[in-house]
């Protein structure tokens, strides 16, 4: 039995980064949050995918003890081509094919709609809202974002936040929705549409969490190497939100915790491309990069 | 009896930030340095003034216990014109004239020469070289710097680095000067040339702190209203090396603490053009933000 649904991309993904190249591999929102949640959870998602899709690939996915029920296939799977320079913090777009992608209705099927822990993953808001109306009475709504959907879809976006619980953006995106320099004042005019806590993810220098009143700053792990940023935020957002449909506890010092235990699944997915790095991650990696999350902090 | 002792610039810095601006207001490495060393212990200063300087800056000084001996004054004040746009970790300069700073020798007098405690704060490394050379046997030579300096005496800054305990310097600063886009490379090429620890500084992300196989972060202060950042950097390394001369304890944990303390004061310090906040600051301000560090990173 799934314990968080996920509603996002499914990928096909080219990347080329300063440390070597992929191409057509395992990529897509919902797949890094769901190959993220389940190391704490039993995720189920909610996407598309094409004909073309390798079945290797849908292996991988059923290996981790993801549910794939509400994953159609139509026409061709969505490809990104992208690549990265020197600064790793920005994802530029050779090409982008929607393909299936386009037509995508999100349908939650019958048996995931009493679902406890939703994940909006990146992925058209109006997708994020069509879901969620079906899923009946949800006890954390999170909801992640890019900057395609505040460049294009800002109403609906901002229509989608309202419905959240957690709203997840990373420190350039928070500036652009809300018009302002400072970060904290983005996350309050966030919490002022509905959400009870905002997270701004900020690559290597970590997260800040934002509640009412309170503010929480999670260290950035120092990687010496890192191969492939793609996918860190949405393994981030998959962790977070399965750690907490673990331990169902949704008290603020738990939500710290659940923040470092996306820090560190996020610092490990870096390290590879693709999924590569998470097919083979252990809990005990995790729970090992968690007391060093730990130590680089205390004084 | 002084047990700090600070080489740098004092100057006169006129600034436009989006928040207002300041004409020939007091600014300068070594004066920001030594306010914010004046909090824990009792800072001296080598610098260079012009005739034109202000009787009124040298009350302000010498009110915070700031001896003044290795001051001397000749000709014009430096003066330093710069602004910041809406990304508020970058200077930049309309006009820099050194006016009596192009002539200084530093020249430390007899009664500093057995300091225990030195900040090289930002100033020419050559400078930085013979006023070291003039100090008998210094336990803890802390060096800051800046990207003129790498960008135009490398090889002396690099010789100046050789003969420090702590090096200073800001993320942009770090990769420049190693040549890496990797913090964690660069921190590792630092300390292969001398320097027990090396601190990055990374404005409103914190700051991180490398020595040998130990690496610590502290996070950035959410600051709601910056309005200005000039002499964040000098704030805290004087908040720094001040902390450790009260403390003499240059234990790893206790290193730490002195890289909070230094960046309560450098946020404070942004709160205010010029020395306008640290001339106000309280240790009871310091201590209680040193508590909101601690709480903001507990997890």
């Amino acid at each position: 039995m799934s314990d968080v649904l996920i509603i996002g991309t499914i990928a096909l993904d080219t990347i080329e980064t300063p440390f070597g190249k992929v191409g057509r591999a395992l990529g897509g929102s919902a797949t890094y949050a769901a190959f993220a949640a389940s190391f704490f959870s039993r995720p189920a998602v909610v996407s598309i995918i094409g004909n073309d899709f390798p079945e290797e690939y849908i292996g991988l996915m059923k290996k981790r003890g993801i549910s794939l029920d509400g994953v159609k296939a139509a026409g061709r799977t969505f490809h990104w081509d992208g690549f990265y320079e020197y600064d790793m913090n920005e994802a530029k777009t050779r090409k982008t094919e929607l393909n299936s992608l386009e037509g995508f209705k999100a349908k939650v099927p019958q048996k995931y709609r009493n679902a406890g822990y939703v994940f909006l993953a990146n992925i058209d808001p109006e997708q994020q809202i069509a879901a969620l109306k079906q899923i009946s009475k949800p006890e954390l709504v999170v909801l992640d974002t890019m900057n395609f959907w505040i460049n294009h879809k800002r109403k609906q976006l901002v229509a989608a936040i309202k419905n959240a619980d957690v709203l997840l953006l990373n420190d350039g995106e928070a500036r652009q929705l809300f018009s302002t320099i400072s970060l904290v004042k983005a996350a309050n005019s966030a919490i002022s549409l509905g959400p009870k806590a905002v997270i701004i993810k900020k690559g290597e220098h970590g997260a800040l969490l934002f509640t009412k009143n309170k503010h929480f700053n999670a260290p950035g792990y120092p990687l010496e190497n890192i191969k492939d940023p793609t996918g860190c935020g949405d393994s981030f957002g998959g962790a977070f939100i399965g750690y907490l449909a673990k331990t169902k506890d949704l008290s603020e010092p738990n939500i710290r915790k659940a923040v470092i235990y996306g820090s560190v699944v996020a610092s490990h997915n870096a390290e590879d491309f693709s999924l590569n790095r998470l097919k083979s991650l252990t809990i005990s990696d995790i729970e090992k990069r968690y007391k060093e999350f730990q130590d680089i902090r205390e004084f």
